[in-house]
């Protein structure tokens, strides 16, 4: 039934967003301004998402690590196009107890100096290389708006970064974790990205050239979720990483980065979710199946619920004093994929009942179905169902125009993803921010222009992605 | 073989200490002054030991949770005890970007401050209680000297934060922890601890008393390692938390915490490891096995690893191009419980080497026995046996005494624990500090005193655990 705690999505998404996050208690404001407490609810969504891609990662040969918390100023200050980037937005801690810092410390808004620091003193030969690390850490940007899971001062992420001999190792690293991601965001959260390059003016500070996927939410807003930069040298000669190489001879090495934040959390809620509550996909749903007893069934949900653990699905009971109706409502807001309903009348007439959050259909299924390979093969369904509705839907939304018109067309009515060539010009780029805010999302490498820059009418270099984001 | 890198542990403790945290590559100094770089090898146990204790966490009930790194300084005011406790040793941040904050932020120390906000505005009803979170983060507290794990300015933990609708439920909760620590201490670390109540001067600030798990390292020291407190309803009155009980009337709620941190892995190091290396018991080892191939030997190689791999056994196989010298040194420095060598020589014979970590012994064995059966017994065995030798050893240097003058002549000679009885004057309790530094670790329960009370000769009331500690 509709959560009347909830906005319509297609009245208020805003409103939509922040009620979902509050009724499904994902996370809650705090009292340090800009910064948010991350729910039970919220928190088992995360942990999920990390036990999937950390699986991903050490299976590509990764390792995780934790670096230091705080970076001392003149650490920071070694890459300049970095701290540049940063500096705006850091929170320095000055005072240790009652003494005043000799240097103030910056709490990490992102860890490359670190990071490479600590390659900078332990990479000494070819042999040690490659080194590919990965911290899970929260991290701070003194950001000045904020909004639940999408943008706060400190969210959770995780940061790879990995040095290697050559820049050709470091690029395939650069691909293959952007690889990775876009199947995470596609296998898993059952969200369609786009991947593509970031221009010079949106990329990292500091990188050679940045890769990112890129979504698309329910009301056409874009939401960059995650990225992967190719440092190149940079850092290595601004951090002095050096190895000798296999002839002998003293050379920088190369870096990569790449990362994924608690903003998933947030896309996916604005890419399934509704006007009843959360929806998860069921791989990355932490609860995929609750069993709603109604009268006196206990044997019948003892036996299901045994079936269902046993193959690894991960099910509860809720046998809470609250009526069914209470309960069907709350596996809804909460977005659990699968509930099953076994009442006394239902066990008379030999059924239960199924109902699937994606739909809200309701399946009557005999007690004769291997129960198990049914609900198996209806999360196969839901996950797909979820993934196709979000895909057709982003590709409605995806628009190839030739014309500023009819990019000031879109963004008025509804935007979208806008498919647009650009003739490499920043001046160009900057330009279409008039209409509505937009930027680049990205470059579509391997994508030749069709038609004349959208701006100038010059020559176009590139095919862009173009769009409002978060 | 004997490790070069790392001086005796009977011929200098401290540096065998940092040797082995360096030869086993746990962690390294970073240029952040007093916080450490967590390496790949130290992380993962890290890992290990949080999968574990996590599962036993979520299996009595608990939820993980996020809150903020930051704490206003008005919020950690609210508690007089705590302020005072830890004002010494928080971090300011003082500027976000260039601006000054109208309020310093504190990097949180500890999280009771924020966990009681929250508390304060979500518990309403004795419905809401209990609220059971845990949460894994780092915290920071301005020590002036560090030592690696055991002392730091940034260290990793998890901690706990309940809140009740009854004193008898906090109290049931706090023991419950207790309990949970000392498994998890004497079970999967293999370290024997002795468990009581920290004495008024030694509780927690803010506490109405904290319990703990108090080990002793290989050289006679004291490491507290683990706490659960009691608060009662101290912060419940400081924050306001408070429910409308059964009876309809309104009451503030009673609250624990405890925690557990990094400082473990020195725990580990200090209870077992040898001039070798690091030693870990099989059920906290990242990896449990290594495989070591000698000449042509890959078939019986891929056959031994997938046998083991199946049974969930933590193996990986050197197939490195060092030496097996070489390759036997690395396992015995990284602490791997058991080494299984395949060779050329050995298969002909119809025989392959297994070398156990703890003893240094080596074992051939028949092809035709069962391997994956013969290492989980074999892993059990070092289990056990890493755990009586401890117990052992521990038992030896724990001494009952009636007298100073036996106190001195123990810690002149050699410390451990030393078991006397005290009166409960505090001033008693701090004269023993005179004595090299001693301190109450704990008064052991439910155990009445025998005799007076060690310092000043009056009526004891309690039986008491002193030590050294670090």
């Amino acid at each position: 039934m509709k959560n009347e705690a909830i906005t319509s999505r297609d009245v208020d998404f805003a409103k939509w967003y922040t009620d979902v996050v509050k009724a499904a208690k994902l996370c809650d404001y705090s009292n340090v301004k800009g910064c948010m407490v991350i729910e039970p609810n919220g928190y088992a969504i995360w942990e999920k998402m990390q036990s999937v891609i950390d699986a991903m990662f050490k299976e590509s040969g990764h390792q995780n690590v934790y670096m230091p918390l705080l970076i001392p100023e003149s650490l920071l200050q070694k890459e300049g196009e970095l701290i540049d980037g940063f500096a705006p937005e850091v929170a320095w801690v000055t005072h240790g107890g009652d003494k005043e810092l000799e240097e103030r410390l910056c709490v990490r808004p992102t860890s490359e100096t670190l990071f490479s620091d600590y390659y900078s003193s332990t990479v000494k030969s070819y042999r040690d290389l490659p080194k590919k690390f990965n911290q899970w850490c929260s991290v701070m940007r003194w950001e000045k708006t904020t909004k639940p899971f999408l943008r706060s001062r400190e969210f959770l992420w995780q940061e790879g970064h990995t040095v290697h001999a050559t820049s050709e190792d470091a690029e395939a690293e650069t691909r293959l974790m952007l690889e990775i991601y876009k199947k995470f965001f596609e296998e898993y959260l059952a969200i369609p990205v786009i991947t593509g390059r970031k221009t010079d003016k949106e990329k990292f500070a500091g990188a050679e050239y940045s890769l990112t996927v890129e979504a698309l939410m329910y009301n056409g807003i874009a939401l960059q979720s995650g990225t992967s930069h190719y440092f190149g040298q940079k850092f290595a000669k601004a951090y002095d990483i050096t190895f000798t190489n296999k002839d002998n001879e003293l050379e920088y090495a190369y870096q990569t980065s790449w990362g994924v934040t608690t903003r998933m959390i947030g896309a996916l809620i604005m890419v399934h979710s509704d006007d009843y509550g959360l929806v998860l996909p069921p791989k990355i749903a932490p609860t995929q199946v609750v069993i709603v007893p109604i009268g006196n069934v206990s044997e019948e949900v003892d036996k299901v619920y045994k079936e269902l653990k046993d193959k690894g699905i991960s099910v509860t009971v809720d046998d809470s004093n609250k009526s069914p109706g209470f309960k069907f409502k709350e596996s809804e807001v909460n977005g659990i994929p699968v509930r099953i309903e076994i009442g006394e009348r239902d066990l008379g007439e030999g059924v239960i009942t199924v109902a699937r959050r994606d739909t809200h259909e309701k399946m009557k299924i005999s007690l004769d179905t291997d129960i198990t390979s049914y609900v198996i093969s209806l999360m196969d369904e839901i996950q797909n169902n979820l993934y196709n509705t979000a895909k057709d839907r982003r590709d409605k939304m995806t628009y190839e125009v030739e014309t500023k018109e009819e990019i000031r067309d879109i963004v008025s009515n509804h935007p979208g993803f806008i498919i647009a060539d650009w003739c490499g010009d920043v001046k160009c780029e900057e330009s279409l921010k008039e209409i509505g805010g937009l930027k680049s999302r990205c470059i579509l490498e391997n994508v030749k222009p069709k038609n004349k820059c959208v701006c100038c009418g010059k020559k176009a270099k590139h095919r862009v992605v173009w769009g409002i984001q978060y």
